[in-house]
C-alpha cells in the first residue's frame, strides 16, 4: 500500500465549515440584495489572466504578492489580487457593448501571497461595485449611500464611513509647493493610524522639509464638525474650489436622505493607491478600530488608462468580505449548522421512499427537510438532529400503518404532538415559524 | 506615454457579462436552493492545494489539465481540476469536527487546462453534492431524488437519467473471467457513444478475446423496460445477488415517491473513474444528447484513501452549471439585463439626495430602482431604461414642487400616470407585480 499523504491545506488558505460557509453565504447575499435593488448589475471574470494585464508593465510591491507562473501552453499568467486591474481590463475590451453609466458588481475571491504573520489570508472575497461614465455627484452619492445600506443589512456593528477628498489635498499641497512629492506624501500620510504622528513627520521631514511636514500633518489633523473641517481645509487649499464644492454638495445630499449621520469628513483619509483623484472613503467599526477598514473606495478619472486611449472615470468601493464577517463573528454566538428545520427519523430502511415523499411536501411548502438515511435508535437520531440545530423531528407511520399519521417531536422542549396528518403538521409548522418571527 | 496593452482574455477563459451572469447566478441559486431544502449544507476548500494532496503521488492523464507550479515560497501547488479530491482531502482533516452521515454542497470554480478545441473552457463551475457515512439504500435514492428535483427547478428541458450499477458489471466481468481487466474495459464501455459499437469491439477484442468481446457489447447493449432489463443483466451476472437487490429497492423507492418516469436503467453507463464502487448514473437531455451528461455521479466505497487508513463510503453527483447554462440558453429568448424594475429620471443633477430619498422607499418595499445620475434628456433616459429591459420610469417632482408628486411612466405602452404620491406609485407597481404573476 502507498503511504498516505497528510491532508493540510497551503499556509494561508483555509476551508469553510457548514456554519462558517452558512453565514458567510447570508452575509454575501445581504449584500448582494442591496446592490440589486440598486439596479447594479452582476459580472464575473476569469481568476486567471494574463500577467501583463494584471500587473500592467511594471511590477513593485504588487508582484512579489502576486502567484504568477507559466502555464502548460508556456503563457505568463497570474490569479487575479484585487477585482478593479480586472474590471478595467473588462470595460475597455467590452466596452461597445455596455450601457453607460455602467453600475456593475462583482463578488469574488481574490488571491495575494502575501506575509500571513498578522492574520492575513492568502485566499479571501471581495464585494466591489462600481458606477463609471459618470462624473457627477450624483454617482458619488450613490456609491456612498449603498455602502451605508449594503453594510447595514449585514448587520455591521457600529461603523463611521470617513470621507475626504483627494483633489483637495493636492490643491493644498500645490498651495506649499510639495505637489511633486505627492505620492510619497500620500503614502505616508496613509501610516498615520499605524506608525503614528511622530513617525509621519519623520517620513515628511525626510521628503520634504520640516516646516512643510508640520504644515501636511496639521491639514490632516484638521477636527471639528463637518463645516467647519470642510471650511478650515478650503481655507488651506487657497479658498473655494470645485472640490470643496463636490463634497458641500454630497454633505447636501446626505442630509437630504436623513444618513448624514454615518459620513464624517476625515482629512486624513488619502488611500495609498495612485489611481484615486476625487473623493476617497474608508469605513471604520466604531467599538473594533483595529480591525482596519470594512468598506473602501473613492473616485478615479482613468481606469482604462492601461489598454485604451480614450479616458473613462468612475466610482466605486470594495467591502472586504472575510474582515467585515470576522467583525460580525466576535460579537455573535455561533450560527446554524444546517438549512433544515425539521428531520425526518428513520424507523426502517425500507422505507426510504416513503419517507421521501413526506420530507418532498414538507420542501415543497418551503420547510428545508434532512431525511436521516439509518435506522439507529430513535433517541440517538434525535440527538443528531438536535446537534445540528434541527428544531423538530418528524416520527413516520409505522410501515403498514394505513392512517399515515406522523408525529412531531420538538426537539427544544422535547414534547411529542398528537397523531398528525402531513398537511396538519405542515400548517403547524408555518405557524409556528410565523410566531417566532412576529417575536423576534 | 508607455504602448498600450491590448486587453483580451487567456483562450479557453471568457468574461460573464451582465446578462449572462444574471442567468448563471440564478440558475445555481435555484439548484442551491434544492439542496438547502434537503438539509445539505455548504462547505468551501482553496481554490490552489498542495499538488501532492490534489494529484496522488500518481500523475499521468490529469497532471497533463492541471495548472501547477511553484509559489513563491517554493512550494508545488496546483488550481483544483474538480470538487471531489479537495472533498476528500477536507474529510480527511475535519473528520472529527463533522456529523456522519454528512451532506454537503459545494458550488465553486475548477481549472483544467484541456483541449480548447471542442467549445469546453479552461475554467468552469461545479455544482456538486455527497452524502457520506453510509452504504444505504436511503442515501444512494437521496442523491437521485435531489438530481431530479435540482435538475427541474434549473428548468432543463426534458431528461432522462441513467443509471446503472458498477458492482453489478464486476460481477459480470468476473463470470466470463474477464475482472483482471476491467479497468481497460470502463474506459472502452465508456466511449460507446462518442466511437461507436465497432471501434468498441476493437479495443475489447485486443484486451481480451473476440468472443468476451461480443459477450461485453451484448451485455451493455440489453435493451427493455426496467425489470426485463435488470433480470437480464442479473442472470449475466449469475444470478440474484446483493448489487440487484439494490437497483431493485431503489426502483420501488422511485416508485413509492413517483419519480420513477425520470429513470431508465442502462447497463452502458460505466463512468470512466476507477473510485466508483456501486451504482453509477449520468444525465442526458433528451433532445440535445450531444451536450453530453449534465449531472453524473456514483457510490464509492474509499473517498479518503490517499490521506486516512479508514475507509469512508458515500455517494455523491455534480451538476454542470455551464453545459446546463448552454442546454437552457439554446432554447430560450435572450434574459434580462438587469434587476432594476424602475429607473428614476433625473431631471436636474443637484437633487440627486432627493432622488435617491425617492429610489429607497421603493427599494425597501421590494422593487429594484434605478437612480440615473446624468439629467440627460427624458427621451434619452427612457430610451436608455427600455434598453436595459426595465419596465418603469419614475419622474420625479420639479426641484421646488410642494406637492412631492411623481409619474409612472410605462414604457412598453409609452403611457404617464396621473400624478401619484410614492406611497401610490409603490402601490400600484406591487400590484401590477402580482396581476403580471397571476397571469403568467
Amino acid at each position: 500500500m502507498a503511504s498516505l499523504i497528510e491532508p493540510r491545506v497551503l499556509k494561508g488558505f483555509r476551508d469553510s465549515l457548514p456554519a462558517a460557509e452558512i453565514k458567510r453565504r447570508g452575509l454575501a447575499g445581504r449584500v448582494e440584495t442591496v446592490f440589486q435593488s440598486f439596479g447594479f448589475v452582476p459580472i464575473d471574470t476569469p481568476a486567471l489572466e494574463y500577467a501583463e494585464i494584471l500587473l500592467g508593465k511594471g511590477g513593485g510591491e504588487t508582484e512579489k504578492q502576486v502567484y504568477r507562473f507559466n502555464d502548460n501552453g508556456g503563457r505568463d499568467v497570474a490569479l487575479r489580487f484585487d477585482l478593479t486591474v480586472p474590471f478595467a481590463r473588462f470595460v475597455a475590451e467590452h466596452r461597445a457593448e455596455l450601457p453607460f453609466p455602467f453600475k456593475r458588481y462583482h463578488i469574488a475571491k481574490v488571491w495575494r501571497g502575501e506575509n500571513t504573520q498578522r492574520g492575513r489570508y492568502r485566499e479571501f472575497t471581495q464585494c466591489d461595485f462600481d458606477c463609471i461614465g459618470s462624473g457627477n455627484a450624483a454617482a458619488d452619492f450613490e456609491i456612498l449611500l449603498m455602502m451605508k445600506e449594503a453594510l447595514a443589512a449585514a448587520g455591521t456593528p457600529a461603523f463611521t464611513i470617513r470621507l475626504n477628498h483627494r483633489g483637495l489635498f493636492n490643491r493644498f499641497l500645490q498651495r506649499i509647493d510639495s505637489a511633486g512629492k505627492s505620492a510619497e506624501i500620500l503614502r505616508a500620510v496613509d501610516k498615520l493610524p499605524k506608525i503614528g504622528r511622530d513617525q509621519v513627520l519623520n517620513l515628511l521631514s525626510a521628503a520634504l522639509d520640516e516646516k512643510r511636514a508640520e504644515l501636511i500633518v496639521k491639514y490632516v489633523e484638521t477636527t471639528g464638525n463637518w463645516d467647519e473641517t470642510l471650511n478650515a481645509m478650503t481655507e488651506a487649499a487657497g479658498g473655494d474650489n470645485p472640490d470643496s464644492a463636490r463634497l458641500r454638495t454630497l454633505r447636501g445630499f446626505m442630509l437630504d436622505t436623513g444618513i448624514a449621520g454615518a459620513f464624517v469628513i476625515d482629512p486624513a483619509i488619502t488611500r495609498g493607491l495612485d489611481y484615486y483623484t476625487g473623493i476617497v472613503f474608508e469605513t471604520l467599526l466604531d467599538g473594533m478600530p483595529s480591525i482596519g477598514s470594512v468598506c473602501s473606495g473613492g473616485r478615479y478619472d482613468n481606469l482604462c488608462g492601461l489598454y485604451s486611449k480614450e479616458p473613462l472615470g468612475g466610482v466605486g468601493s470594495s467591502i472586504g468580505l472575510d474582515r467585515l464577517l470576522a467583525a460580525i463573528e466576535s460579537g455573535e454566538k455561533a450560527g446554524r449548522e444546517t438549512y433544515a428545520e425539521l428531520a425526518v427519523i428513520c424507523l426502517r430502511e425500507e422505507q426510504g421512499g416513503v419517507y421521501q415523499s413526506i420530507a418532498q411536501k414538507f420542501r415543497v411548502s418551503g420547510i428545508p427537510a434532512e431525511v436521516f438515511v439509518e435506522a439507529k435508535k430513535q433517541g440517538t437520531q434525535f440527538a443528531e438532529a438536535e446537534r445540528k440545530g434541527i428544531r423538530w423531528a418528524l416520527i413516520p407511520p409505522e410501515a403498514g400503518a394505513d392512517t399515515g399519521l406522523v408525529t412531531l417531536r420538538d426537539l427544544q422542549t422535547r414534547k411529542n404532538s398528537a397523531p398528525l396528518t402531513v398537511s396538519a403538521a405542515i400548517a403547524f409548522l408555518k405557524q409556528n415559524e410565523k410566531g417566532t418571527r412576529a417575536s423576534d
